[in-house]
């Protein structure tokens, strides 16, 4: 078959399953994603042995240790996996949901409900456990789910969705309510970004390349989940204990998380104090410094950092400092480098933080905290399906909600205009 | 000054002046919508003027009598576009809302807060009187727009534009904080629609083919209004006297609009009593039936449909009409034929309306009403810039509320992680 209509075929099924799990009720939907829960318990093995032939094609096409380590399935990888199923299970269902209720002055009721979205297509590298976590949220929230994971993952990602079809049949559901796009052909991806006919949302999960080439060729709507170039400013009137604790949370937690701080700013008036302060405390945890003429004034051993590092998204232990010489300078910055994910002040001035939280236009602004908590858990949100830094329908962690929704229902007694 | 450096300055001035906006008080945009309203009760002859360029050039043209009726600038639809604009005035600003907070275990503080989108792209085509209306709205969220309307109305565009800017001007508000694309340049529009790092949202208002032209090019997203093929399914159960006046509001009290019935589906049961006396009312005002087989076996002298006719948006006092032999059928038919926008079923039975309104898969869903609800003054919203046939971020009117997103604020003392 060609790729074109296998595509077509892929995406007029799961539009067609579509109706099926909309309507669906949460018991049915909880007992599928318990089935997926077990079938993935009891295939370990199998799933191991897969993950192996994936590695080993990334071991001889010569990819980095960080690409392969997020490529392996261990048997607590696996186990990761199937709690974050289980809790899924345990969330409530958004679907159905009145959102908003009125009765109009001619005696109509309006009610806003809550629906799932649809068919949503998740386009992803490298880490094969999305192929679980995203089928599952989009299972629980009623839509229909079109994968496409990458190809150094190919072997995993079918044998994760092996064990989700049979489970899917095994309680009776429709099959094509999560689908696979099967073939490595690169022209796959570009018939289905055009499928806005019967796919009502992609989301793009990987680096800025798949992002931005999702974004290019999709005619259907695209919410992203680009790079975090988070900020921390320690203002002049910073608790400074509590400035280097933030700090160094917000650096050393999870370095590769895109809600860790790349890029720290200091208030000129305090940055003799703190700097050599915080410079001890990252260098204990192994943090490389890079600063700006200013900070390299204090902390002269430390490595000049270039233009590009303003922008750079490290993910790894190193970290850019900026001396400021005022809170507009550092809110100009993080407008100017910055990618509106999450960025904090740490102040004690109760119109700083107003100035910063109103002037930021980020997806999370912290008074006082690490920006590391930018997160469907931390948020209360039970699970997330990635953070958004688009400012259409979602922003930040997407949770269940996020995965929804709405429409008008509309009950009167013969009313005419 | 080549078009793509010209749009690149539109954009970028539109992002500078976003911040000032965003942050704006409600007294001072609402002073600055006062300011427009003055200024086009006070322009009127000028607008009328240049009105009239614009309809000769349109006549010389050989466009339509529609086309020219919507382009044409009477006195009282300068008066309507100003009530327009002192309505939105009296509607409350819904930017700054705290829309949900929480305090986490952790003593975390999360607050949701209403902020504006940004800067708002608005393609439009013939109406004039989207320049005012649009820009108002945007005003009033704190959003800075672009507008681009058609070259059939460019005349007209620019001087209800220079009051516009004359106004901002007055109230010492930044004057890109809403601008026109001035060249008639097709170019102007691609280059807009790549413009994703500055511009965060497209609406397009018109015609198919300038959507369709939206969507294939567009980096930015967009929420989409496409067309209104709005069902009434009278079925089995149904009051007959009331389907019968719900079904010609539906079709005749405002026949051009995108929320008219288009296709009057009849269940068989009904159909030989229901369909004789709709046809009277019909015929009475106007209206051209065209029919199904079955339906023409109870009226022989109507015009039969043809395949085409299911998908057709009529506008205008034609209308098709189809036995079906059950709700199943109807609702099959809807979900072939419509366009999500707004359908209704007349039934007396609870069973059969909670089955239409969960199975049909549209913006606004009716039991025992006229689909023409559909509208943001209708449902309560005071205003509205459309309505959305997508189910991303808006869906059916879009109001004030529509045209803001949200970003989290966090406040701590101290917290990490």
């Amino acid at each position: 078959m060609r790729v074109k209509d296998y595509v077509n075929r892929v995406v007029s099924d799961a539009e067609k399953a579509s109706l099926s799990i909309a309507t669906a009720s949460s018991s049915l939907k909880n007992a599928a994603l318990e089935q997926i829960a077990q079938n993935l318990i009891n295939a370990k093995a199998t799933l191991m042995r897969e993950n192996e032939k994936d590695i080993h094609a990334a071991e001889s096409a010569g990819l980095s240790m960080a690409m392969i380590d997020r490529l392996r399935l261990t048997e607590s990888r696996i186990e990761e996996m199937v709690d974050g199923i289980r809790q899924v299970i345990n969330l409530s269902d958004p679907v159905g949901e009145i959102m908003e209720g009125k009765l109009r002055p001619n005696g109509l009721q309006i009610q806003k409900v809550r629906v799932p979205i649809g068919v949503i297509a998740i386009i992803y590298e490298s880490r094969p456990n999305v192929t679980a976590d995203a089928a599952s949220l989009c299972l629980k929230t009623g839509n229909v789910t079109i994968l496409r994971g990458g190809k150094e993952s190919i072997f995993s990602n079918l044998a994760i969705y092996r064990q989700i079809s049979s489970a899917l049949e095994r309680v009776g559901m429709d099959k094509n309510v999560i689908q696979v796009i099967e073939t490595a052909d690169r022209e796959a991806v570009n018939y289905l970004l055009k499928a806005d006919e019967f796919v009502d949302l992609v989301i793009p999960r990987g680096g800025e390349g798949l992002i931005r080439n999702v974004v290019e060729n999709s005619t259907i709507p695209v919410i992203k989940h680009y790079k975090g170039v988070c900020h921390t400013y320690v203002d002049e009137y910073a608790n400074l204990d509590m400035a280097r604790d933030i700090c160094l949370n917000a650096k050393t937690q999870r370095p590769g998380t895109c809600n860790a701080m790349e890029t720290m700013l200091v208030h000129e008036k305090v940055a003799e104090k703190f700097l050599p302060d915080v410079h001890r405390v990252m260098s204990e945890a192994g943090v490389e410094l890079r600063g700006c003429g200013l900070s390299r004034a204090i902390l002269p051993d430390i490595r000049p950092a270039t233009e590009e590092d303003w922008s750079e998204e490290y993910l790894e232990k190193i970290l850019s400092v900026k001396v400021v010489s005022s809170l507009e300078d550092a809110i100009n910055h993080i407008s100017s480098y910055g990618s509106s994910h999450s960025d904090a002040i740490v102040t004690e001035l109760i119109s700083h933080a107003k100035r910063f939280t109103d002037e930021v236009d980020s997806a999370a602004v912290y008074v006082n905290a690490s920006t590391r908590f930018t997160d469907g858990y931390e948020f209360g949100m039970g699970a997330e399906i990635g953070i958004s830094t688009d400012k259409l329908h979602a922003r930040g962690p997407m949770g269940l909600n996020e995965l929804t929704s709405y429409k008008y229902v509309v009950y009167g007694n013969g009313q005419i205009r």
